[in-house]
Order: structure tokens, then C-alpha cells, then sequence
């Protein structure tokens, strides 16, 4: 992945339906021109404004939101959901991580296990890692042939697709750092007596497939980059413009829902209670 | 329930084992000589504290921690909630609400549903309400004959002991409000425009069972009220007090379990990351 781009290069985030995005020419270090110290105290107000829009996603209960993470390991999910989502109460948000599937996961079509996670009316559920792993991990490490992961973008545009006509918005990150940067981040995990445990050899092992990761990431944001799911590519080597970026995004399509508080019944107003 | 006690009153959140509370007696408006400043400085703390803890949980990954929730209507569990884990992140932070039995969970043992969503080590899931209900408002309601609900004590010990024993804390408390707190709490949600969507005709029917919800109260806090499982009775008619109370028990266990981060492997230590 290149960092010849200067960082005040504007680098898109959402790009037009099925199109084709060079990550290799993509810089992870872009901030397009935003401030640090101004997108820390956006990120404050946010924060707070996510909360009490995911309260009035729960009033309104006619939408649920999907957020999915993707990204490379040390990409950073696991810092982006505590960042972002710091201010909203955990009563309607959970966050899925999916590991290796089970046999009983297994003995089911591949995306059984994540529809069963979708989250309901009024909730926000976010996927770290999801089914989109079915296209990048599997096709990767060839736990499938690509017969069967070649017909699997058709099923996921198809279930996303359902999911919105049925009241789920689907919001997609792709988060996106550089090699050195991913270098850098498994270094500081074996340097770090408090980050060790979250350390395997097998990290090091799956750094050797970079460039069949971004071969894999290139085609799922092609040919599932939707006009009703689309994917937001983030450049994530620093993470305050990374944490702004997926802040800004929820933000503004939770505010694009016209929300609102349902009005009481009419045989409610002006009760007394005794 | 009386408010004659000054809130100076000491008044013990926790019990003996099996020893009778008498609520008809608990000051829900005490705070045990706590100023509300010194409070709410002290909760920031906590509450960041309660993440540090239970990140520190998942690390260590040999416990998981479960938090019920109980309380008559408007008691304050969903404020407790979202004040108390403010702080913590949503990866290993869930909230459960038991709603309506479904025909399959009614088919089902009726802790069949519970136990599916107790929590994995390293998490902390909170339960609002619980199987609790069980002998509460089915034995309050009528929903089931005594014969049954006299058993369930005995069932739900056994279980919470099981749980113990299997690596799973046990945090339990009752949110005591006055009658009075309560009507002012009812009062609010219909005359508040964002408050009237949580607002049910039902509320008030169940207002007229205070006093049968209290006894069944009083025989959960006594029968089910163990050293493995214990009770905390917590006065919530001040939400500063009852959420300083609630953080400060759950990071003071969390504190006694001398949890710790994993060591790295042998293999592992002075590793460079090409």
C-alpha cells in the first residue's frame, strides 16, 4: 500500500456503486485536509449525538442499523467500536464477534449464523468481522474454491438488499492501513506486556498474504458496494481521522431517518397518577 | 414503603445470608451520610475504572460476570445501566431484557431462556429484569399456583451456585424506590413528550400490587439472598446514590479477583515483525 500521497490529498471515502477501488494507490494515511485537534472536538459532540439518536432509534422502532467492520488485523475494529460508540448505553447496542464457526454453524448455509445476530427493531448491532469474512479469509487461505466464494457476492447483495427493504440499515466500513503500519501495531502487541495475550504466530503467518487480502478487499468493495449498502472506505493509520470518519457516517444516516418520538395515545394525555 | 428515617439513617446494602429485609422499613431516599458532590466526583472513577476492569477481564478470560437487575416499574434500571457503564466498552458489555415468553421459551424449563444468554468468560452481561420475574410478577399475577412458585427459590439457588462454580459472578441487586418516587417517576412520562412512548396503561394496574410486589420481594431477598449469590438492597429514590452504590460494588469484586493479563509465550518475547 502506497504512502506517496500527501496526507492533505483528498482521498474518497464512499465511492460510486461497483466501482473498482485501487488500494494500492489508496493512501491509509489521508486525513483530507481535516485537523486533528478539530476532529477530536467534533468527535466529542458525536459521540453524544450517536447516543441520543440510537435513543430515539429505539422510541421510533421502525429501523434497526447493521454496522460491519472489516479490515485487516490491527486494522483497528476493536478500537474504532470503543471510540465511537463510548457514549452510547449498551441497552441497544451489542456488538457480534464471530469466531470459528461451530459444527452445528458449520451443518448450516454461511450465513445462517449472522442473520441470526441481525439486530433487532430500535437496536444498533455492530459486526466485528461478519459475513463478508465468507469472501476474504476463505477465499484467501482457499478454505473454499472459488466456485463457491464467486457466488457468494450475489447472496450478500441479495441478504443486504433484504435487510434494508425490512428496516435495516446496513452500514459498511472497510478499514484501511498501511503494511508498515500493521507492522508497527503487531510490534507494539509483542513489545507490550499488557497487549501480549492478544499476540499469535498466526498473525505473523497471515501477514504474508497481504497482498491476496487486498486482492479480496478489492472485489468485495467493487461488487458489493451498493446504492442501499454501500461501503465506506476509511483510512485508518491514524486513528482520530478513523474514529471521525465512521462517527460523521452513523451520525449523518441516523439523522438522514427524520426519527421521532411516537405520540401518546390519546387516552394517556393529561392522566394523574394516583 | 415509609420515608420517616432521616437519610443520614445508615442503612446496610447488604444482608446476611437468608436474613429477613423489611422494606416496609428501608429508607429508599437514605444515603448513608454520602454527600452528593463527594458522589458523583467519586462515580467518574468508577466508571472508568469498571472498564479498565473489565478489559482486564477479558484478558484474563477465567471469569465471567452477571448483573441482575430487579426493581418495581420506574425503579431506575435502565438510568442505573447507562450511568454505571457509561465508561464500558460494548465488545464485552451486553444488556439483556427478558420480554413476553415466545411459544418455544414457554415450551421450555422456565430458566431455559436465562441460561441461553449468561455470559461468556471475559464478559459482563447485565440482566433487566431476570428469571427473578419467575417469582415475582407470576407469583404476584397469579400466572402460576404457589406450589410452583414456593420450588423456584430452590431452583434458582441451585443454579446461581452452579454458575459460581463454573467461573460465573453473581452481582445482584434490588432497586428500592418509595410509592411516593414512584407516582412522581409515572407522573413524568405522561406529561413529558419524550417520556410518553415508554408510558403504559398497564403501569397503573400495576401500581395497585405495591404491596403484593413487596412481599414477593421481601421472600426473593431472603430465600435466594446467599454467600455465593448475594443481594444488594440498594436505595434508589436518589439515582447520584444508587448508581454510585451499584459501581462501587461491582469494581470492588471485580477488585477481589486479582485478575491479570496472561503472559506472553516463551516464543513470543523478542519477536520482530517483518
Amino acid at each position: 500500500m502506497s504512502n506517496s500521497h500527501a496526507s492533505g490529498h483528498h482521498q474518497p471515502i464512499v465511492f460510486p456503486p461497483h466501482a473498482r477501488v485501487d488500494l494500492r494507490k489508496f493512501d491509509p494515511a489521508a486525513t483530507n485536509g481535516v485537523e486533528k485537534e478539530a476532529a477530536e472536538a467534533e468527535l466529542i459532540g458525536l459521540r453524544v449525538r450517536l447516543n441520543e439518536l440510537q435513543n430515539l432509534l429505539y422510541a421510533d422502532a421502525r429501523y434497526a442499523m447493521l454496522v460491519v467492520l472489516q479490515g485487516i488485523d490491527t486494522a483497528g475494529k476493536d478500537g474504532t467500536i470503543n471510540s465511537v460508540f463510548e457514549q452510547v448505553g449498551p441497552i441497544g447496542c451489542s456488538v457480534e464477534s464471530f469466531k470459528v464457526p461451530t459444527p452445528e454453524e458449520l451443518a448450516h448455509d454461511y450465513l445462517w449464523r449472522y442473520h441470526k445476530k441481525m439486530p433487532e427493531r430500535g437496536h444498533i448491532t455492530i459486526f466485528n468481522r461478519s459475513y463478508y469474512e465468507a469472501v476474504l479469509v476463505e477465499r484467501v487461505k482457499g478454505i473454499v474454491p472459488k466456485e463457491t466464494w464467486e457466488q457468494r457476492y450475489e447472496d450478500i447483495n441479495q441478504m443486504e438488499a433484504y435487510l434494508q427493504r425490512n428496516g435495516t440499515i446496513v452500514m459498511k466500513f472497510f478499514l484501511a492501513i498501511s503494511k508498515d503500519e500493521q507492522r508497527a501495531r503487531l510490534q507494539e502487541r509483542i513489545d507490550n506486556p499488557k497487549k501480549q495475550w492478544k499476540f499469535r504466530l498466526s498473525d505473523l503467518e497471515e501477514r504474508k498474504y497481504w497482498d491476496e487480502y487486498l486482492d479480496a478487499f478489492e472485489d468485495a468493495l467493487e461488487r458489493c458496494n451498493t446504492k442501499h449498502a454501500p461501503w465506506h472506505v476509511v483510512p485508518a493509520d491514524r486513528k482520530w481521522y478513523r474514529d471521525y470518519v465512521v462517527a460523521r457516517a452513523l451520525v449523518e444516516k441516523l439523522e438522514s431517518l427524520n426519527l421521532r418520538y411516537p405520540p401518546a395515545a390519546p387516552e394517556v394525555l393529561g392522566l394523574k397518577v394516583e
